[in-house]
């Protein structure tokens, strides 16, 4: 058996599909963000980073950074253990009073990423309702989509946002316990769910609901709480999943539900049960960023502004963009080839880092530049940026947006 | 539909079979390793750990914590992405480059957990080989199964470290491709599996390895690269999987293997993938403490001193010890009611915290204390132990080693 062959060939596959990913070696400067160092073949070279998660740059927040340090001193730099077996720290347990107050929620509990949350947590709840169904929307992110599988459970998808839809499958599925399990924001189109009219209907069919607010954890509502806060929703949703990795700016992940279901988890999930903690330094940081961002609307503030700016002015420019009612920017490319080489352009030529988000992440034919405008992106980033795609869109010969308009 | 009442009665179910597990909320105290702070219902009170996977007390050391701090300071407390969607962080580059070259291996990748390393990378190996029939050890830890799980693919259990079974489900499987999944130290019997002489079914049988040496990485070898490398068979192991987050006393897992092997489960693993990076504070921490542990054996020499003494000390006072061969000492009890208040009169009465080891992490009947004695425990240490368990056992009339074995 040549197994290196299997191998192999598996990545040739994927390099004549141009879907062979390269990673860029990036190292970001706090104090500094969005501007960092690539560290390219031909030796570092400073950069502007669009493409962030860590939208409101709390990673580089002087009180978040010292949560994590003081614990670092004090405590050390690992839990030492499962949860269950020495690692349950002082620290975590605070984080997670700190997350169950953010949802306004009994309990909350805390993963090692928003991927395990998504995939421990919905496939440890699903196999203890006996029979559930789990209703499922279409663009449900992939650690949702792992979650459904490993359940076991019988599961439906409904059409990505329909209600329609979704009340067809609810109906046809008679009295047997459901699950509708659904995303505030969408990350790739920048959209948002009706959650309101999807817990009515869950209240209608006797469904639980499971919300993935992970895009939107800190950045909306008035304390950052999510979508879910920001309409009034949080107490009609039975489980919240956000993570600590993105706008809260560090990493992990967590849900947020009653007593009974946190403690379900806790005791049935193998995906936590036998993982070592979170380092109490890392929970520490993450407690320190959901505080400040609970008490703090500046960062919400500043980054709605930039992205609006960003949308007018790329918009102005001719540059197609999806229209979005977020903080997410995909710019159109529709080739998974065009949209390598327009990031690569960018970079090269222009010390501009947006990575090309390609299949299977979005569907084939609507490769794009997904561009996260965040509070630290100045006017004159913004100004920069607009001028360097369109040297790129002119460059490659890419199709503007009236072009798209004109062939429809 | 009460789904609330699905929940409070899977909770009773475990309550009832004593199975219910309340975590220690645990302060440890850097510099101050094991001794640590409980906090108790009653208030904070200080007590020794015994029962930690930070087995080195690397999590304290100085150097490793410096390099969290100051990568902290310097990048901030996040990843921001992705590894592929900016979280590639220069950082975690370095630590991959660090891991390779511990297991003399050609690439490495890191995840964010030892769970998700085994449950990501063995089903994505697995996958990619067409007609893959996966052998795995009955002892193998549960990420390990999950991973077995999620590959979809046909699984032969083999009893476990039984070469001959091995022998015999790999000469009836015939000339298609195998992957042989196995450990190096098992954790809860503490006992390590024949490298070699598996390897050599391997070879003969033409079958893939993949050992996971998490409790072993950091401890075993001269420069802490596992048991596989203490006896001379890294080269021999495909894959060979480990943690950051027990003897290194950081947090995250890796893979270690051919570039080939590294770049495919790189590419096509949604838990790699789809997942924030370890922030750069984190790998920059565990790349200080993996090369610490390559350059010194003290760390190594101390544990296996006290382990030593442990095991002596408690045998002499009649504790009935599972006999082992590592760093892992069970004290057996073989009831899940008595483990549980054996394991809190030590904390309530005696301030030494080890938890109980119940099913389903060890099968029933086979409850223990699971004892795991680090550099950092002193003599005083080691006789303050043996005279407390002894206080226990006599308390709780639970069998000592000589009527165990009048029993027998």
């Amino acid at each position: 058996m040549d197994y290196q062959e299997f191998f192999t060939s598996a990545l040739e596959r994927l390099q004549s599909e141009r879907r062979y990913r390269v990673f860029a070696d990036i190292e970001r400067l706090a104090g500094r963000y969005p501007d960092a160092i690539w560290h390219s073949p031909a030796g570092p070279r400073p950069i502007t980073v669009w493409c962030s998660n860590d939208y409101l740059g709390m990673g580089q927040n002087r009180d978040v950074t010292r949560a994590m340090v003081e614990t670092a001193w004090r405590i050390g730099t690992g839990a030492g253990g499962t949860r269950n077996i020495s690692g349950n720290s002082h620290a975590i347990v605070g984080l997670e009073i700190e997350l169950a107050d953010l949802h306004g929620k009994e309990a909350a509990l805390v993963f090692t990423s928003g991927y395990v949350s998504n995939q421990t947590g919905i496939s440890t709840l699903a196999k203890l309702i006996p029979n559930c169904l789990i209703l499922s929307d279409a663009l449900n992110h992939n650690s949702m989509i792992e979650g459904v599988r490993q359940s076991g459970c019988e599961k439906a998808i409904f059409r990505h946002n329909d209600l329609d839809h979704l009340e067809e499958l609810l109906r046809a599925a008679g009295d047997r316990p459901k699950l509708i399990a659904f995303e505030s924001v969408y990350s790739m189109d920048g959209d948002i769910s009706p959650i309101h009219a999807i817990c009515d209907l869950a209240e209608r069919y006797g469904a639980m609901t499971y919300l993935d607010e992970v895009h939107a954890v800190g950045m909306y509502g008035p304390r950052g709480g999510g979508i879910a806060e920001r309409e009034g929703a949080m107490h009609r949703i039975d489980v919240i999943e956000g993570t600590l990795g993105k706008a809260f700016g560090v990493m992990g992940g967590y849900i947020a539900a009653t007593r009974a279901i946190i403690d379900a988890v806790r005791s049935f999930a193998p995906g936590f049960i036998f993982t070592t903690a979170l380092p109490p330094a890392v929970a520490a940081a993450a407690t320190a960023s959901v505080r400040h961002l609970k008490a703090s609307a500046a960062e919400r503030q500043k980054q709605q502004r930039q992205v609006a700016r960003t949308k007018s002015v790329l918009s102005a420019a001719g540059l197609p963009l999806l229209d979005t009612v977020t903080h997410i920017v995909p710019v159109m490319v529709g080739d998974a080839e065009a949209c390598k080489a327009a990031s690569d352009r960018l970079l090269d030529k222009h010390g501009i880092y947006i990575q090309p988000i390609n299949y299977p992440t979005v569907p084939r034919g609507t490769e794009r530049l997904r561009i996260t405008p965040g509070p630290f992106h100045t006017d004159a980033h913004v100004d920069s940026l607009a001028r360097a795609l369109v040297e790129v869109w002119t460059a490659l010969n890419l199709p503007l947006a009236s072009k798209i308009a004109a062939a429809e």
